[in-house]
């Protein structure tokens, strides 16, 4: 039977050159799954507009409430003051959520 | 005047060669619309990294409460044993949400 | 240090020829970034599903709740009488917040 578990989806957008970073940092943070979709941004954190579509990319991951909180800290504390990055979470409901308690 | 209505947002992140079926079972459970975005993926049910981008898709359906809950179960039940997909389920607030009451 | 603060992402399916009236009046209540997705879809409100990807704009603004709701009530007034246009909003829980508070 497949169990429903409340976790926390993690949004990062950034440049696309961050990537491997940002995956890298997810990975540390005991991440073992995400998906990154190629968008267009602009925004107060210097994200622009770009000539072409998906510049930049969103990289969503889905773990544990105290992960998403690491996860978000180390961002801020180690690309805010350089990056165009910004990052949010959410509440989800997950299928089969053991899965994510990264 | 537009309506505020409380539904759910239903995510399944696939393969792509699985739209079809998916797009079928959130019919068969009446959902009335669906958007579908190209992504990349990594996970711990198999999803892979691809070489390109958008090989695998992510479909978002908004539907009642009671259909979110049918259509993932209905995805765990037939399609976690074989097929590298993940679904997670959020609250959002849909203006002229009459629309969506599948 | 990193301010959490929660606020709501709001967003807008529209055709892609919509995107520069829906940016605008995004800019018009305050909001001071998005981001765009390329993304297929089909609806209820008319949506199509596209022989290629990408036909469709999904674009995403993290705002103020009151900002959220006028946004949405805009393109209800404006929009939904002649366009195949839908919109959500959902709660979010951004880092250095005090960016969105368009």
């Amino acid at each position: 039977m497949a169990l429903k578990v409340p976790l926390r989806k993690v949004t990062v957008v950034c440049e696309r050159l961050l990537r491997p970073d940002i995956l890298k940092l997810l990975k540390k943070h005991g991440a073992t799954g995400w998906t990154i979709t190629a968008v267009e941004g602009e925004g107060s954190r210097g994200i622009r507009a770009s000539d072409f579509e998906g510049r930049n990319s969103q990289i969503d991951t889905i773990v544990a409430p105290e992960t998403a909180d690491a996860i978000m800290t180390d961002i801020a504390e180690n690309y805010f003051a350089d990056w165009a990055i910004i990052t949010y979470a959410m509440d989800v409901e997950v299928l089969r959520g053991e899965k994510y308690l990264g």
